[in-house]
């Protein structure tokens, strides 16, 4: 048997499915899981599914106490004809292990990877829910199970696949969302972990969500740590702006985390022909030509939500309303045609769509 | 019952002891635990102590995914005549609040947390160890288990204690250690999470710490995440430097972390009638001081270590050799009285020993 061979212990008792019309995000899980362990005599061994199950593991794990630890995030879509199809999963693998170098956790192999991701697609592919706007949100993650406490790399892991059929993450759809624009806390700055998708940048995350959420925005729009000064990112979004007629996004600095999506809107509009610049953006300078009437676009982008329209950025004590709060024809054109793609109605170009069988 | 009965379910199979006179740090865990619940509906409820047994939890529980979790670390020692003590356990239960507030996890009773420890302590109080150096490192920590992806912060939470016997931990003693002072990596920001005893702080810092341990260096120090000027604080340690026959160490500044033992050394040196400051110091500063020879002794500060030397400071190219790469005085006194105090030996003018029942 090699260690490429997935061994399968069948659920037996499987879950009744959840009304695909009604789908919260992140709530239901398949009947299984993927997993595999590392040893460092063995390195990354033992790839198996097996039934949705609890982990069992010693409380002096070492993730529990140092949080070595980083997940990825990607969608199976359901075809019209009934196929499923993954988007780009290469490069939430290339991903994936960007953030294992960064948290000091032994890489794994990106195409077995993906081969055991359509393996478990495979058997739980009854799971995929094709009511318009779902899918399977597919969690990778690994986590350091060494029962240890002491601050070093953990010298046991789990990589863990588990999936979740979901609705629409934003319950409102694809209608703009409010943002506030963070000026006390500090998501990210470069030299620390902003760049890799780990568990303590979410964490640190939250105080400011729950303020922004008290006073009736989605998330909030994090400013870099030094200076607070230039824009960097969406809750778990990248952003853009269309501003007259070109659209730009802040650059990959070490402190963004580089979205799949994000790559994918900028492909795209640089096949339509509209301008696109990757730089450093500063609120000041977005304020500037909001006044001047100069914004004329605002969106997110990131798998869970796709292309998230922005109708408010709110700043100090500025409430920027744009595009009169409606979605525009930008983000609503990358909307229609990335989703297109991904379920398969519409042409892709750029071999972006992966089969499963 | 009220919500503050701990109920209790004996470990039938107690472990054998592991021989003390070569405790490893971290790596032995004693017969029971205790275990807290939180849910919105019951706040903390059900604190229980129970044998010492692996985690049952939901692989999308949201402390694998988004880390939001907090912990504390502190000591129980054995006294010549058999007792057992703890050093300001009520310091630590400050902490882990202030730590739950920023991470958005719902308070404990302090009060009730030190009980609670203090019964774990009683039932396996034969796991502390008396030989010398050696005592039982406790453990509190609190996860978020409810199983939701998403960021937000969860519905629902455990709180753990678990104790492990340790040896000194660093296995060279009281000898001075030689650190290295990171330009690459950060570790904590204004704004971000440096003042929380949260996971990610250390899961970010692993990597520096790898290619310091490399290059031969037991630990980093970290400079302040915007400039990569200022001073902060060792992996695990808070710092302190003697110049001219003061004592200098940086100002709680919103992105270190604020040691017990911190609180201590400084107590005491006041005590002493030292001269102490908390004030911001650049590595300059200190260059300066080292290069006119005034630079006479420098140390760190941790429940771990209580004292550890710094024999050597590498910047850059710089190698400085502090006090001949010897302990200094003032290092050797503030491990001779608070070690004295901790264990017993010394007179404790502040009150800070706790004694277990
Ligand atoms: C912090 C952060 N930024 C951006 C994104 C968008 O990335 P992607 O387009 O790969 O989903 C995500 C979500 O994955 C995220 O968590
Ligand atoms: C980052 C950090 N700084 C400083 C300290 C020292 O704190 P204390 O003296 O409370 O152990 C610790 C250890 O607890 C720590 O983890």
């Amino acid at each position: 048997m090699s260690e490429y061979t997935i061994t399968f212990i069948k659920n037996e008792q499987p879950k009744e499915k959840p009304d695909s019309d009604h789908l919260p995000f992140g709530k239901f899980f398949t009947d299984h899981m993927f997993i595999q362990d590392y040893s460092e005599e063995k390195g990354w061994h033992n790839p198996r599914i097996v039934p949705y199950q609890p982990l069992v593991i010693d409380p002096a794990a070492m993730i529990f106490h140092y949080g070595q630890t980083i997940f990825e995030g990607l969608k199976a879509y359901r075809t019209a004809e009934g196929n499923v199809q993954l988007f780009r999963p290469d490069k939430n693998m290339e991903r994936l292990n960007r953030s294992n170098r960064r948290m000091c956790i032994p890489e794994v192999d990106e195409e077995f990877a993906i081969d055991a991701i359509k393996h478990l697609l495979h058997i739980d592919q009854e799971w995929v829910p094709s009511a318009p706007g779902t899918s399977l949100y597919i969690r990778p993650f690994i986590i350091a199970t060494e029962p240890f406490l002491g601050v070093r790399p953990s010298k046991n892991y789990q990589f863990i696949v588990i999936l979740s059929p979901v609705g629409a993450y934003y319950e409102s759809g694809i209608n703009p969302v409010k943002i506030a624009v963070e000026n006390n806390y500090v998501r990210a700055v470069k030299g620390g972990t902003g760049e890799a998708k780990t568990a303590g940048n979410y964490a640190s995350s939250l105080i400011a969500q729950e303020v922004a959420d008290k006073e009736g925005y989605a998330q909030v729009l994090w400013l870099d740590g030094l200076e607070k000064k230039y824009i960097e990112e969406v809750g778990s979004m990248n952003v853009f702006f269309k501003v007259n007629g070109k659209v730009i996004t802040p650059a990959l600095n070490g402190s963004i985390l580089e979205g799949v999506t994000r790559n994918s809107v900028i492909q795209m509009l640089k096949h339509w022909d509209i301008p696109v610049e990757e730089r450093k953006i500063s609120m000041e300078e977005l304020y500037d030509h909001y006044i001047n009437g100069e914004l004329e676009e605002a969106f997110g982008s990131g798998t869970a939500a796709v292309i998230s329209p922005i109708g408010e950025l709110a700043w100090n004590n500025e409430h920027m309303i744009i595009n009169d709060g409606k979605t525009g024809a930008i983000s609503s054109k990358l909307y229609q045609t990335l989703t297109g793609i991904q379920y398969g109605t519409v042409k892709d170009p750029f071999n972006w769509v992966v089969k499963v069988k």
